[in-house]
């Protein structure tokens, strides 16, 4: 697309992928490095995979909705195809490097996947996923309370508004929709339930009924879904209403998941941000047990935050070891568009720079050097105005990029060894001071605002 | 392809991309981390491009060796590349937010770039590249002494083997070749140049002469090349052999980096760090005025391991705006391979966790939690051993991923609130210590090793 007026090629971006200017771009990448110290804390360890994989690996499963939106690439007669998710990736690398790791395998991977859907408000063609599973031969529940453990300290360190944990069991699900006798039709019930908070109770409804259910029992199972609260008096209800010793499902979901609730305190997490929620159920048919999802209380609208769950054989595409996993996905791209929207995210922070020094002129370039020198090496942030311009000029960059301070080295600073410094959100000055004293005071402030 | 033995895909990546273990990818991510640190630390801006790019935005320059070797694909009717550097999607994104931005511009960007070519040892098709550039209307020459400054600050907080930051001005060049009357193969003459590291004086010297340079020339250029060291001396052999003053170009080059050189003792890097290389070209024709090239020097075989330059007009092909730049680059899948070959790289963090916590048995899982929580609140990683197994195999796990200490609790020390610490280098064992000693114990290592 040639400018009409001129040469030039008008520079812009394809639609469906997210670009920030520098302030976000700061706010986006603290939020990434909290996520990423949070769970090395708890000892996951860091993998990333090639952007792209061979085709007849990634799509090894074959089939399905997403294979629509892998973006296909060849070179020479190799099939390419860039990855879409972060867990088939695992796979292939679990399987690949089995004898070279330690088990249980205990892994993050914070990287970008693509998806060539259509291009909507908050969807991205590119987005960050950042994962964490733990994979084994013999997976005990325990592992399934951690993951709780992890989402509440990541959110927690990110400072968002009140969330809460949401927790069920797909065995839960299947023992319910065993002893109704409506096992043929899980699979789309599922898909179905899942859209609850979308679209609401009686479109799900009226959805459950197409599918062959009666009046009774569609009525029952949504009276199923919408218990949530303690785990013991769910229990009683669902054993009230279908006797729940029959069934095996139902006996291993309700044991699972009273282990998972009674470590969650031991971890640590406020009552108030987890819940049992048999009303979640996460479209995806690979999962098995323990499933999460993760919502902001006074935004529902924004759906899950954070979702995951437990899943069998992971690997079976690949090899014939059976490896269990449990594991959670935080869609960054997606959740720091929803924080923005909100006004969640303040990006008032649009520098990394704590400190601009102006030289008064270029002679004093070398002098200003030796400050940023000093600043540096006492852990302070700084950049040096190098270019010719009045100071008026580099005041208003320093203000532009919402540095708090300015620091002016001229002729008199440079024989005496000393700054003069400004606050520019108090205008305070200081004259003339020793280098150590205006380190003091920047460093004063980090340590006690 | 499948195996042959069952219905399982092989497991496998594509050639020419590097996939690391994860003691490998900690060290990787810890050199990531510092760059970065350092980038700030000057108050260099973060960026992130897409991985994709409009194929008519990010090839507007067209033409050239890099063109063969770019990704495409198309989505719909949409032709699209991946990126195959970081300067041309700057050049974009400094011509669309130019109102947006606050000049001089200096932004950092670390993201893996894309290129097609011939795989070969240390050659990856996807790898790292660590830029940063300031960018602005009227950039003074204060900025090029900024460059080895951060180089400095990187290399030596990764505590690579001894390097020097090699530096020439390629307007010293072109006044050679003008006196020299060999400009219109200037161009050629850079490329040969630039191989001299790699294929000897012998190599260059026969290709010079193919070229149609006479004896005498060539070798009178290969003195002016050969020239390193300090400024002055090479001033005045220049000057003796070809009579500075005549020519702009030369007067320029020699004055600009004299005050590069100026600069660099006021931002505290040893001389013997950096040097003056006439030697040193850069192949790439974009370059007007300072280039740099970082060698380590026990290796001159691994070549440049950062390098960069100023140059001129960076938005051309998007906006009439004239903007010169100066920047550097780290390209660190390359350097990463390169340190682990020579043995520069020591793997021994294998884990991010520096604590195993081995419940005796499960029913100690609930105060393994506890212990964990204690921990990280004393930011002390850690993770606890979830699965069924005999503490043999615990303090195996332990061991294999390098993990220094094992916390063992039991009956006993969840009944007194104690734990059992382990230091597995040592095999010293503090039993039925309170938690708080346990802590004090890890953390004083931390603070005095």
């Amino acid at each position: 697309m040639k400018n009409q007026k001129s040469d030039k090629v008008t520079p812009r971006i394809a639609s469906g992928f997210m670009e920030l200017l520098p302030g976000d771009q700061i706010a986006f990448n603290s939020m990434l490095r909290i996520i990423q110290d949070v769970y090395e804390s708890f000892g996951f360890l860091p993998i990333e995979t090639p952007v792209m994989e061979l085709a007849d690996v990634l799509l090894a499963k074959g089939g399905g909705e997403t294979d629509k939106q892998v973006y296909r690439l060849t070179k020479g007669d190799t099939n390419l195809c860039l990855r879409f998710d972060l867990t088939v990736p695992l796979a292939r690398y679990v399987s690949q490097y089995a004898n070279q790791l330690s088990f249980p395998f205990r892994r993050y991977q914070m990287q970008r996947v693509y998806r060539g859907e259509g291009a909507q408000k908050g969807r991205y063609r590119e987005f960050y996923q950042c994962d964490i599973d733990t994979i084994s031969d013999n997976l005990s529940v325990s592992n399934d309370a951690e993951m709780p453990a992890v989402i509440y300290e990541v959110f927690k360190k990110l400072q968002l508004p009140d969330f809460t944990i949401k927790i069920n069991n797909r065995k839960i699900l299947n023992g319910i929709f065993e002893l109704m006798n409506i096992v043929n039709v899980s699979k789309d019930i599922l898909t179905i339930i899942d859209k609850l908070e979308k679209i609401g109770r009686e479109a799900v409804e009226s959805q459950l009924l197409t599918l062959g259910l009666d009046y009774k029992k569609v009525n029952l199972l949504l009276l199923f879904l919408s218990l949530s609260g303690s785990i013991g008096a769910i229990d009683s209800i669902i054993d009230q209403s279908l006797g729940r010793d029959s069934n095996v499902n139902l006996c291993n979901g309700l044991e699972e998941i009273k282990q998972v609730i009674n470590s969650l305190e031991a971890y640590g997490i406020p009552r108030n941000n987890y819940r049992v929620d048999l009303g979640i159920a996460r479209g995806l048919d690979y999962y098995t047990g323990t499933i999460y999802e993760t919502t902001l209380n006074d935004y529902p609208e924004i759906g899950s935050i954070c979702s995951g769950g437990r899943y069998d054989d992971l690997c079976k595409f690949y090899t014939d070891r059976n490896l269990q996993g449990v594991g959670i996905s935080i869609g960054l791209t997606r959740l720091f568009y929803q924080l923005k929207t909100i006004g969640a995210i303040s990006s008032n922070k649009t520098s990394t720079s704590r400190v601009v020094i102006a030289p008064f002129d270029y002679k004093d370039r070398i002098y200003a050097m030796q400050v940023a020198k000093s600043l540096r090496s006492s852990e302070i942030p700084c950049e040096i105005y190098l270019d010719d311009a009045k100071l008026s000029k580099k005041f208003k960059y320093a203000s532009n990029l919402g540095v708090p301070y300015v620091i002016v080295v001229g002729d008199s600073e440079r024989s005496k060894n000393t700054v003069t410094l400004k606050d520019l959100r108090t205008g305070e000055q200081k004259s003339e001071i020793p280098i150590d004293l205006a380190i003091a005071t920047i460093n004063w402030e980090k340590n006690h605002r």
